[in-house]
C-alpha cells in the first residue's frame, strides 16, 4: 500500500504533486474559506485550522481523524465523537464528501461494535467504541469512556445532519440505515419505563467528564430521544420509498418491526429532567442536589482539576470539565425558548471549567443564540489560535482536533447563527466590535451560499445551485442570487 | 524479630511450647466455646472457624487479621473491613484484649489515614484505607474501594462497642478518642446540607460492591449519624472526667470545640433516604429508580455477576453483591420496628445475589430477628462450614475469614438473639429445628454469662463476675447466678 503511494507520487514527479495539491486546497477555499477582516491573526487562526482539519482527515472510509490529528502522539492516535460533534459538522457544509467517508468509517467498525455490546451485555445493536482506531474499544477508564453511551446518538446526529444537508439517498440506504437501527436498539435495551417519569437511561457518562456514571444524564436522553425517532422515520421512509433495500437490511439485521414501534414509543416518552424550582435543566437526576465546587477556594495553578483532585472528589461535587447540557442546547437549539437556554447557560456557566478543549467554543455558541455577543467572543478567542499561541502548553502533544474545528463551529454556527434542520435553514447573523467583516460558505443540497457580514448589513448570495429558501433572522426569504439587510443588534 | 522468636522457641523446647499451646487454647473455650447438640459436623465446622479466627488475628497491635487468615494468598493478605465488622464482634465477647489490639493496629496507622484524607482534599481528619497492610490504600479499582468511606464509621462502631463491652477508659483515652475524632471529621467535611433533605454524603459506595458511587447510601449515612454522635459524646465525657487528657488530644489534632458542635448538629441532622410508597429505605437516593436485575434469565454459571458482566451493566440495575442496608437492620436493630425490619429485608433478600462471603451470615441474623427461623437456618448452613467442604471452590486461595466470624455471629446475634447497646444486654433464643441444644459464652464487663438453649428451655449462667441487668426477650432480669425460662416460639 505504502509502496503504491510512493510509486504512484515518484511517476507523477513533484511538479505534478505541487500542481494537484493547489488545485485541491484552490477549490477546497473556494468552497470552505471564512474571512475575518479586522484580525489578521485571527484570520491566519483560523484557515491555520480548517487546513489542519482537512489535512489530518482519513478521506478512504478505513482512517478517521485523532484528536491530535497528524500532529502529535496525544490521544495515541485514538478517534473519539470529536469526529461526529465537532469535525464532520465542519465537512457537512465545506467539503460533504469527508463526512461521507467519516461515516462510512463507523459503518466499516459496525462488527467491532456489535461486539462490543454484546460485552456489555446487549443482546441486539451495536456500541460504538469510546476511543478506538480499528473498531475496538481502547479505553483503560469506563466510568469516563465507555459508559458514555451518547457516542451511539452522537453518531446518529452526524448521520441525519448529513443526510438533512445532502439527501444523500443512497449512502443512507447502503450504511447510514443499518448504523441508525443498530445503535438505536442500545438505547431500546438500556433504557426502562420509571411510572411518574418515563423512559429512562441509567448508568451512563455525558460529554462531562468530570460527572460519571450517572442516572437520566439530560444529554443523553435527549440525544437517544433525537436518535430512537429518527431510527424509526428512516426505516419507515426506506420500506415506503426502497421496499427492496429495507427487506434486506432488516433480514441483514434480523429487525423486528416491533422494535421500530418501541423506539418510537421510546422516544415519544423519554424523560428528560427538569427542575421546577431553578427552572432548568438538571445535568442528571443527582446533579443539583450535590456540593457545588468551591470555585473561589481552587488555585489558578489546580487546573486541570482532573491533574490534582481525586476523581471521587470531582464527582462529588457540581463541576464540569465541559460543555454537556449546554452541547444539547446547540444541537437541539429549535427544542427551547430563548429564557431558557439562557436560565440553562447562566447556571452551567458557573460550574464549568472549561479544563477539556471541546468546551470553549460550544459556550460561545450557545452565547450567542442567547445575544452574549461580548461573552461569546471571549469563548471563541479561547479556540482561534490555540495552538498556534499554545495556550494549554502542550501542543507539543499535538494540536487539539475538535477544538480547531470548533473554532469554524463558533464563527458559522455561532457569530453566523447557522443552523440547519431539514428543510430550515437558518442565519442570524452578529458581529463582534473588533470585527470589520467576515463571510463563511455553506454547501446545502447542491446550494453554496455565501453569508457576508459587515458591522452594518448581512449579505446572503447563492454562488451556485437553484432557489432555496432560508430564514434570515424571523424573516423567511427566497434566494436567488442575493440579498441584502440590516445587522441585526 | 523472626530470630529472636526462633531463639526462644528452641530455648522453651517443644514440650513447654505444646504445654502453652494446650493452656492457651484451654482458656480460650473456657471463655468462648459454643456447642451444638444434633449436627457434630456444625459442631466441628464452628469450632474450626473460631480457631481459625484466633490463630489468624495479629495480636501486637502492629499486625491484623488478612482476609484469607495466614492461609492463602488471595487478597494479597490484605486487611478490610471485615476486621471491624466480624472479626472484633467475635473477639470484643470472647477475648477483648484481641478486638482492643486490632484496633490499636488502627491507632498505629492512624498517620497513613492522615495522609490518605489530605490525598482525598480532606483539610483535617483521617481516612482508613479499603484494603492495607501497612496502613497505605492498597486498592487499584476506587470504585469498589476507596468510596466505601463507611470504613471510617466501621472503625468507630467498633470502638464504640468495644468500648461499651469493657469499658476501658485507658484505650478511650489513649487511642480511641484520637481515631474517633479525626475519623468524625471526615463524615463532616464530605457532607453538606440539603434543603428538605438534612445532612447529605454524595459521592461514595456502600458496604454493595454492584452499586458504586452514590448519593446519601442509607448505611453509610446511618453509620455516620452514629459516629458522628458518639465522637462528640466521647469529647464531652473525657472533657469533663479526664481535662487533662482531653487538653492533649484537642492540642494534638488542632480540634476547634466547634467542630463538636457541627458533629453533633450533623448527627441529628443526617438524611437517611426512606420510600414512603414502598415504605421501605433505599439503598441509596436512586437505587429504587433502576431497573431490577432478571435474576430468571441468569443462569447459574454466570454467578458470581462480577466475573460475567461488565460494572457498568451490574451498577445499572438493582442488585446487590451483598447485605448493605441489611447490616444496618442488624447493627442498629433498636432503631426499627419488627415490621419495617420485615419490608426492608424482604425487598432486598429479593435483589441479593451474596455473591461476597460477607453476606448470608448478616441475612441469617436478620431473619432470626424477624422470626424467620427457617430461613435464618439456611442462610447460616451457608457459612458454618464454607472452607472445610469448600462451598465457593476457592478454599485454596484461602479460608474465608470474615465468614468464619460470621458463622460465630450467626448463632449468637443470630440464633442466640445476643445484642449489646451499653446498659442493655439483650438475648433473645431461638433454636433451629435440627439442632437439640446450643451453649455460646458471652464476656461482658468483666462478667462471662453462659447462654444455654435447648428445645425447650434458655439458660443464662453467670459463670464469673457479679450481679448483671440483661433482658430475655422482653423481660428484664438481674442475673446473680442463673436463671431459666421457656423457650419462645
Amino acid at each position: 500500500m505504502k509502496d503504491r503511494v510512493l510509486k504512484r507520487a515518484v511517476k507523477m514527479g513533484y511538479e505534478n504533486i505541487k500542481k494537484n495539491q493547489i488545485e485541491y486546497m484552490k477549490r477546497f477555499w473556494e468552497s470552505a474559506d471564512v474571512e475575518i477582516e479586522g484580525d489578521a491573526k485571527l484570520q491566519q487562526g483560523i484557515r491555520f485550522n480548517m487546513f489542519h482539519i482537512l489535512q489530518s482527515t482519513g478521506k478512504d472510509s478505513k482512517t478517521n481523524i485523532g484528536a491530535k490529528g497528524l500532529t502529535g502522539e496525544g490521544y495515541e492516535g485514538h478517534y473519539f465523537w470529536d469526529t461526529e460533534m465537532y469535525i464532520i459538522p465542519m465537512f457537512i457544509y465545506t467539503k460533504p464528501e469527508v463526512a461521507r467517508k467519516l461515516l462510512e468509517y463507523r459503518y466499516n467498525t459496525l462488527d467491532k461494535a456489535r461486539e462490543r455490546a454484546r460485552q456489555m451485555s446487549h443482546e441486539k445493536g451495536a456500541l460504538f467504541p469510546w476511543r478506538t482506531i480499528n473498531g475496538e474499544e481502547c479505553s483503560a477508564y469506563f466510568p469516563a469512556s465507555t459508559a458514555q453511551y451518547h457516542i451511539n446518538a452522537d453518531i446518529a446526529y452526524a448521520i441525519k445532519k448529513y443526510y438533512e444537508a445532502t439527501l444523500d439517498e443512497e449512502f443512507l440506504i447502503k450504511y447510514g440505515a443499518e448504523i441508525l437501527f443498530e445503535t438505536a436498539r442500545i438505547f431500546e435495551d438500556l433504557g426502562h419505563y420509571v411510572e411518574g417519569k418515563g423512559f429512562c437511561i441509567d448508568g451512563v457518562t455525558g460529554p462531562d467528564e468530570y460527572t460519571a456514571i450517572v442516572n437520566n444524564n439530560a444529554y443523553t436522553n435527549l440525544m437517544a430521544k433525537d436518535h430512537l425517532s429518527f431510527a424509526a422515520y428512516v426505516a419507515e421512509y426506506i420500506k415506503k420509498n426502497f421496499n427492496d433495500e429495507y427487506q434486506r437490511i432488516k433480514g441483514k439485521i434480523e429487525l423486528d418491526e416491533e422494535e421500530i414501534v418501541r423506539w418510537k414509543k421510546a422516544a415519544d416518552n423519554m424523560y428528560i429532567p427538569y427542575d421546577e424550582k431553578l427552572k432548568i435543566h438538571p445535568q442528571d437526576d443527582s446533579f443539583l442536589s450535590k456540593k457545588i465546587w468551591d470555585f473561589e477556594n481552587t488555585p489558578k495553578e489546580n487546573y486541570p482539576l482532573l491533574l490534582h483532585y481525586h476523581p471521587l472528589v470531582i464527582y462529588r461535587h457540581q463541576v464540569c470539565k465541559q460543555a454537556d447540557w449546554v452541547l444539547a442546547l446547540y444541537l437541539h437549539s429549535d427544542k427551547f425558548t430563548k429564557e431558557q437556554k439562557i436560565r440553562d447557560f447562566e447556571y452551567y456557566e458557573k460550574v464549568t471549567t472549561h479544563d477539556s478543549s471541546l468546551s470553549p467554543c460550544i459556550f460561545s455558541i450557545v452565547a450567542c443564540d442567547i445575544g452574549y455577543i461580548d461573552k461569546a467572543y471571549d469563548y471563541f478567542m479561547r479556540t482561534a489560535r490555540m495552538d498556534l499561541d499554545d495556550h494549554h502548553g502542550n501542543t507539543k502533544d499535538g494540536i487539539h482536533a475538535a477544538n480547531m474545528a470548533g473554532s469554524w463551529l463558533g464563527i458559522v454556527a455561532g457569530f453566523g447563527g447557522f443552523r440547519a434542520f431539514g428543510d430550515e435553514i437558518l442565519f442570524s447573523p452578529r458581529i463582534p466590535q473588533n470585527w470589520n467583516r467576515y463571510s463563511f460558505k455553506i454547501n446545502y443540497r447542491q446550494r453554496l451560499i455565501k453569508v457576508d457580514v459587515n458591522k452594518e448589513k448581512v449579505t446572503l448570495q447563492l454562488i451556485k445551485g437553484s432557489l432555496i429558501k432560508v430564514k434570515l433572522y424571523d424573516e423567511e426569504v427566497q434566494l436567488e442570487d442575493k440579498i441584502e439587510r440590516n445587522l441585526a443588534n
